[in-house]
């Protein structure tokens, strides 16, 4: 089957993905005296006098927006608000299969930090929580931290995030498997975009082993000149001293190499370089760094991949289902970087018995949301 | 029954009224990789390149935005966005009931005419058409103005265009029942706030009858030297002259009186003054400026209010629905007068045989959104 070709009809066939369902009829009178004029009146005026009941009232106990600007979409890159539609309607889909969630897509047709900032911040009353998504480094960064400091409301930057839950997971197996304890293990990170950022920013928190992270100029350390704030922070993590900015130089004798960046860029001669029964994580879509079987062949442990054609897929619908679920319902107002490291440890823990193949529990495992969401409090 | 306490606990019941339904199921690897990635990359890189075709793989054809910035609920003012959101949710129920629009509340933690066009401006690709609600004048005169120039989808402030559109079908119909010509009558608007302005002029645009709008500083005639460029163009629609600026005299003779201002303000001296079989509108909130019985008892021929439990309910219900979903199906860009002219010809034609007692439909008669969604071409 050509994926594409199936898409795209069955989207012209739907003319959107979802739509709005009334929880009540609105058939008589006294129906539309009760939900609308005049009897809305006295929830208006009760919740003017009383806004944090408002969960108890409206729908802000289950609503989510999911927001793009339409500049990083999937590895498309920058195609703009309407191009980025599908995808957010698609997101809002899973939002509501695995979490029940109404989430509803907003694509923005700005684009710089302050514009993103004023339009959320503008219409977060409407929602419980909010889910960036798609929006290009560095601005997703800033983006993310100055909505954070503006609202109480949760709100997370899932190619961020959800991307570095979900492989904290899957390095928290991979490590039982292995044996390598991650808090004594190099770690190499090949791209310093939203997920890199992350991913290596929720491993530094969980378990502060050498990372190493390379950007298209090759090792980000501090004899760099040009290193934004964010970069700075990232060759912290490193003690190592390299001679050169190179590649090769970093992953020789690395016990973990996780790739968010372009299709075939590993070799296996990177692989062979890498300390004994290494873990790789190839997560470029839709081709990884490597694949997993020239992986395995070069002397790979285990291999992760963002690909559900493979095992051990890294998907976000793991995460962001759950930690929404939990951050609603137990009405966290900030999600922090304990619960990412909560959630990780809950995700990997469905796994009862870690192998090679199985590092993350499948997608339709129903278990996740309420493993996840319990430990978001 | 006490309709408050019935609200309030219905709403504290459902916790929201408006819910997320998916088109499709997503239960399967398939449907992943045909909603979500990577499927759904096709479906984005098809609309970033042919964004006109998006509303027919998305939701565009059939979503609608209902914002407020909660400046002017219902009768209970500058109550702020979490005090609205009940109300839109409430309009968002009427949307999917009436027309089957799903439609989704959008209330703004911003106030000032720049950030409510910047915000609205900002989201609008996100939406076929939005619909402003509850924002206090003068300043929703400059909104809508400003984002009907900055955008190509169908817009209304529905608390000026839905009422006018409903008092001008009434009108029609009285006029049948009277003799009297529209564009001979001389009209009495009490109140220039959002539906006092655009009632009178859809009445301009119509019929160009004699319009005198009265403000809280009495008459507005071109010799006061506190008006608005909107008064202005009000004061414009009166060749009459008045020897002083009281409502008393504008009355006097008056063929129709147009209420949308407080209760219990006008009198059955009042009434008595006008010319005979006098039309009476007095639709304030939630006691009208006058009750029926005690105008027909002075005089009047028609009476028609704002509430559900007299005859002659004029309700916004009657009119947004049907406008919308002719804008959507029709791919109309702009709703003009025109379209409101035509909308309220075809509500009053529903109307087979006027009578004092129906001029206008009842909000559950299903022919009313086929009937003007024909007319919005």
């Amino acid at each position: 089957m050509d994926i594409n070709k199936h898409s795209l009809e069955a989207h012209k066939k739907l003319r959107g993905k979802i739509s709005v369902k009334l929880k009540d009829q609105l058939d008589s009178k006294l129906k539309l005296s009760t939900y609308y004029t005049p009897g809305v009146a006295a929830v208006s005026t009760y919740l003017s006098d009383y806004p944090n009941e408002a969960r108890n009232y409206t729908w802000l106990n289950n609503s989510v927006a999911v927001v793009s600007d339409g500049s990083a979409v999937l590895g498309l890159g920058n195609i703009g608000p309407i191009g980025a539609l599908p995808v957010m309607e698609g997101k809002c889909m899973l939002f509501k299969e695995f979490a029940g969630i109404d989430a509803i897509p907003i694509v923005l047709n700005v684009h710089s930090a302050d514009e993103i900032v004023d339009a959320v911040t503008a219409i977060a009353p409407s929602f419980g929580g909010i889910n960036l998504e798609d929006i290009a480094a560095p601005i997703c960064f800033e983006v993310e931290q100055r909505l954070k400091q503006a609202l109480a409301i949760p709100l997370m930057h899932d190619d961020q995030h959800g991307t570095a839950v979900v492989v904290l997971a899957g390095l928290i197996n991979a490590s039982k498997i292995t044996g390598k304890k991650l808090g004594d293990c190099s770690v190499v990170v090949i791209g310093a975009g939203a997920a890199g950022v992350a991913v290596s920013k929720l491993l530094h928190e969980y378990a502060e082993p050498n990372i190493t992270v390379i950007d298209s100029k090759g090792i980000i350390s501090n004899d760099r000149d040009d290193l934004s704030s964010v970069k700075h922070e990232l060759a912290s993590y490193n003690s190592k001293k390299y001679k050169t900015h190179e590649f090769s130089e970093a992953i020789a004798g690395a016990d973990i190499l996780i790739g968010v960046s372009k299709p075939g860029i590993v070799s296996q001669a990177d692989i062979k370089s890498m300390a004994k029964n290494p873990i790789v994580f190839a997560m470029a879509n839709p081709v990884p760094e490597i694949m997993p079987d020239e992986a395995y062949a070069a002397g790979a442990a285990i291999v992760a991949t963002g690909r559900s054609d493979f095992p051990n897929q890294v998907n976000n619908v793991l995460a962001f289902p759950g930690i929404f679920r939990g951050a609603l319902d137990n009405q966290v107002k900030h999600i922090t970087e304990k619960h990412k490291v909560a959630a990780a440890e809950a995700l990997a823990a469905l796994v009862k018995h870690p192998t090679k193949d199985k590092i993350i529990p499948s997608v339709f495992d129903r278990e996740i949301v309420p493993a996840i969401s319990a430990v978001i409090t």
